[in-house]
């Protein structure tokens, strides 16, 4: 059993995802939340609430590997420069740990769960529900959902690693 | 007497620089280096030797104040962003000590060290070295020449805001 978290990085909302990888590939869901950074004072401040609650929850679940969504570029320069602020972050809160790190883009995380780069948030939503089980009416905060997604994506990797002798970051190549 | 410690974000070199302000406005210096992230295995990593570094240096000279130059906005959308992630991870290493962030722009830097926004690196390195009472063959690397900078213009700003009664911010604003 592998222990992953994901991790949707965002400077007003980061997503957290946590699932579980049995050897035979299957995910079952162990937790899902969006830090709210909106309430701090000014922009460091958020980044420092998202560390320390990026910390805790790291503390609670210790997942053994953590995969990220990597920042799409095509946002405005300061959006993405914001972003990059929150990624920067979460990942030196991850690397502290000596937890190794996988980044996925969102068009392999699309395509890795949808079939598709250019699904649209609602299908990707739907397949994380219907790939953890997720009862219909559970509700699902759209942050930790793309976190789940990314978790999942980590997990689909690594798994298709397993059985063709590639690495995750081969096959991230090969997409 | 305030320590303060100035912080030059980059993804392949961080410059740290540490002065000390007496209550007469004048600065002597301190400390300064380049955290050298290069031989960092990945860009994670890097992020991963940024805090390290930069939290052993907070722990070694104790600063009161932390001042750090915010992004120029005018690079590249892909270098803006490595610079975002830096910058990111060094800010929640300092908030996550509680200690107080002031933010300046590069005009404001020159401005405040040369008199024009305008000024070149080369003039801005040379009033830090005449600021600091540097001797002229001192060696001082540019990150850290440019981490000198911005604690000096905080510690300029700090002294104008106690002789005219406005916050840093305010002043900031007024540039």
């Amino acid at each position: 059993m592998t222990r992953i978290l994901g991790i949707d990085p965002g400077s007003q909302r980061t997503g957290i995802g946590v699932i579980d990888m049995a050897a035979d590939g299957r995910c079952t869901f162990v937790h899902a939340q969006a830090l709210v950074l909106l309430d701090a004072a000014d922009f460091p401040s958020r980044l420092g609430l998202l560390c320390e609650g990026l910390e805790a929850l790291l503390e609670q679940w210790q997942p053994q590997q953590i995969a990220i969504e990597t920042v799409f570029m095509d946002k405005s320069a300061m959006s993405a420069l914001k972003l990059g602020h929150a990624r920067g972050a979460a990942l030196a809160t991850v690397v502290r740990r000596r937890l190794p790190v996988s980044e996925y883009e969102p068009r392999v995380i699309k395509q890795s769960l949808v079939g598709r780069g250019a699904a649209d948030k609602v299908q990707v939503q739907h397949m994380v529900r219907l790939l953890l089980n997720l009862l219909p009416d559970a509700k699902l905060q759209a942050d930790a959902a793309d976190a789940l997604a990314v978790a999942l994506t980590h997990a689909h990797m690594s798994a298709t690693a397993t059985r063709t002798g590639l690495t995750t970051d081969q096959l991230r190549r090969r997409r």
